[in-house]
């Protein structure tokens, strides 16, 4: 079985070729051959996440960890997951991954200390199971930056509904809403704004550019750190091929 | 193991992504669940078509046949390849597929089929390969459509290195390359020209409106023969579930 990276997806599926995307265009390579193999697990019928975080519904992690096991026995080597909220159960199922499991947060966090962070007050816009998980938080407390995140009101009004509409390919509809979100961050003192949810930079193109330029991109700073790890690891790679 | 619509992907990346963006794209879903279970294998690490066809390269049959194998394994009830070239190698492959391997042409043909053909001459640009295969040829002959594929100096000049360019993520190289391709048909009589390249198709909304309104995307009748497939077996697919 050739070594492959791993992506466990469907949560939700634009998010996820949104990621590939990234993934692929900002892979360094002039030929077919010179891009990452991947193998793509993309499948959105699991139990909602935030059912299960806030109102005692099903748990995802059997479908997850079933997932990764099928991701494995196809070849991965290693295994990224282009959503935010199903991190919930990092702790839960990374243990049982026999190849390493990248956490967002972790890639989001290497890329948001290579900038400038004297000073830097990180917006937090993500769904409420993402905030209640609490592993941004922890790990901007850990590097003693200031975080805010986005009010319950505006929660409710602007961030879940553009997040719905995502899911619902109505990006028109969500547009306006982020904009909104983010630019009440900015106005109440963030720096910047760390899109902690995939659906969000889906749109982030369509966002004034004014705001877009004070959003960070979590999706693209996981493409990055897998490409990263392929590159580190490309010789392992190659003899187990 | 959940039944998924396995996708043999990785010729190109990029194409591959397209193809994943159109059926996410047309999907009629409004939540996260509601979209197609997908089993990616985006492997581009196997024998260069081109060479296989025209200069005695090695073939890339074994390891299309492992993809296969893979996708299955991981619970591919039906597959698609959003690459024209490598369907030379349909006969070969298809017969040892345990489950549907729908065919590219088949679905381009199926789209083509529902517009009026009376009097048409289709433009067919895509690969020497895909030209030399003639899968497209055929089935066009058999409906007696009149055909005119890119002449050998335009394919040299402009179609070749527009399909490199966009494997390199050139789409602004590839794009006049490919404007001037279908320039080139539509002048010489043809009445719309089919894109039977998926690389082609990556930039057709960077073309001029007037050239784009002309070309038929064999990317998104693969898409959606994939969509329509899998809602005529939805019953099928949930029983096996």
């Amino acid at each position: 079985m050739s070594p492959k990276l791993g992506v466990l997806g469907g949560m939700g599926p634009m998010a996820t070729v949104d990621f590939l995307h990234k993934l692929v265009d900002r892979t360094p390579a002039q030929a077919d051959h010179e891009h990452i193999p991947v193998i793509v697990h993309s499948v959105p019928q699991l139990p909602d996440r935030m059912q299960a975080i806030f109102d005692n519904g099903a748990s995802p992690l059997p479908k997850l960890m079933e997932a990764i096991e099928t991701l494995q026995a196809a070849g991965a080597v290693c295994i990224a997951m282009p959503c935010n909220t199903a991190h919930y159960w990092y702790e839960e199922f990374e243990p049982s991954a026999k190849v390493p499991f990248l956490h967002i947060a972790d890639t989001a966090l290497a890329a948001i200390d290579s900038g400038n962070l004297s000073g830097a007050c990180l917006g937090l816009m993500g769904t409420r199971g993402t905030l209640k998980a609490g592993f941004y938080q922890k790990r901007f407390a850990a590097r003693r930056v200031d975080c805010m995140i986005t009010p319950p009101d505006d929660q409710q009004n602007l961030v879940d509904p553009a997040i719905k509409a995502i899911k619902a390919n109505d990006l028109a509809r969500a547009t306006p809403l982020i904009e909104r979100a983010v630019e009440r961050l900015l106005e109440q003192g963030a720096t910047s704004v760390v899109l902690a949810c995939t659906e969000l930079p889906v749109v982030l193109n369509r966002l004034k550019p004014e705001l877009a330029a004070h959003c960070i991109d979590v999706t693209i700073a996981l493409a990055d750190a897998c490409i990263g790890w392929w590159q580190s690891n490309q010789n392992t790679n190659n003899r187990s091929h």
